[in-house]
């Protein structure tokens, strides 16, 4: 089970520098349902979710290179290229900034992944956090896949 | 997590009409990571399945029909047609009792599930359930579904 928060990021308001970072790129063999390939710098990891927004079902297995690269072949859509910072808060959370890269150039989200519902709902959300795309479909890594940056953000 | 013991059935000592029984198609898109899809009747079902012989993670969430014929068009190898029987075993667990059909008719296996590894190891098997091939890769649906039946079993 997932329980996430996700916000659209306008400004990062400190340098990025020093935060622990992961180079990811993730593919899609289906979309409906989420079959996921996720290479995270040198780990790769195949993933199943079940359907929701900020609640999902999910589950996720360590693969090979090698496996990776044979799954690859079956993608639908584009791959999405990221850089992932892990920002500590205050709070105790750690936040997950996605800063993307390519055709998604210029768009950054930050989530939160909690324990609880009320721990999501009870969250006090950073002014640098943004906008919530909690329940904003066409944020979700599938719809960027599938149709890329969403119109009003460029 | 999913424990299981698998045996190799010759001679069924009973008429099989009056068990439940399950018309099951299955195909894989990949075969390691496993990533199964399956029609059971009229239900069908997405799974991936970890590592492993007797005990092995899994995960499986429901799909629609539409989805399933989508990833149908993914799959690899050739697809493994069997009916299930249900048996319920004086012990109190239920053997499956798998008939294959197609390009695998006269091949049977019987399975039953476990929860623990004791429990697993201390199953008093029933004598027509035929050898235990529990640890026999050839058998395992993977195999069946890329190499089709095993040689000595013809």
């Amino acid at each position: 089970m997932e329980i996430e928060r996700k916000f659209l990021t306008k400004k990062i308001p400190f340098a990025l520098e020093g935060f622990v970072c992961k180079q990811i790129v993730q593919s899609y063999i289906s979309f409906q349902p989420t079959i996921r390939i996720r290479q995270s710098n040198d780990k790769y990891f195949l993933t199943v979710k079940g359907k929701g927004y900020m609640i999902r079902e999910e589950f996720e297995i360590a693969i090979s290179q090698q496996e990776y690269e044979r799954l690859y072949m079956k993608i639908e859509g584009n791959e999405v290229r990221k850089r992932r910072y892990l920002i500590p808060l205050q709070s105790g959370y750690t936040a997950e900034l996605d800063v993307y890269e390519g055709s998604l150039e210029g768009l950054f989200t930050t989530e939160v992944e909690f324990e609880t519902m009320e721990d999501a709902n009870g969250f006090v959300v950073p002014e640098w956090f943004g906008t919530d795309i909690s329940y904003d479909r066409r944020y979700k890594n599938t719809s960027l896949a599938l149709y890329g940056k969403p119109k009003d953000n460029n």
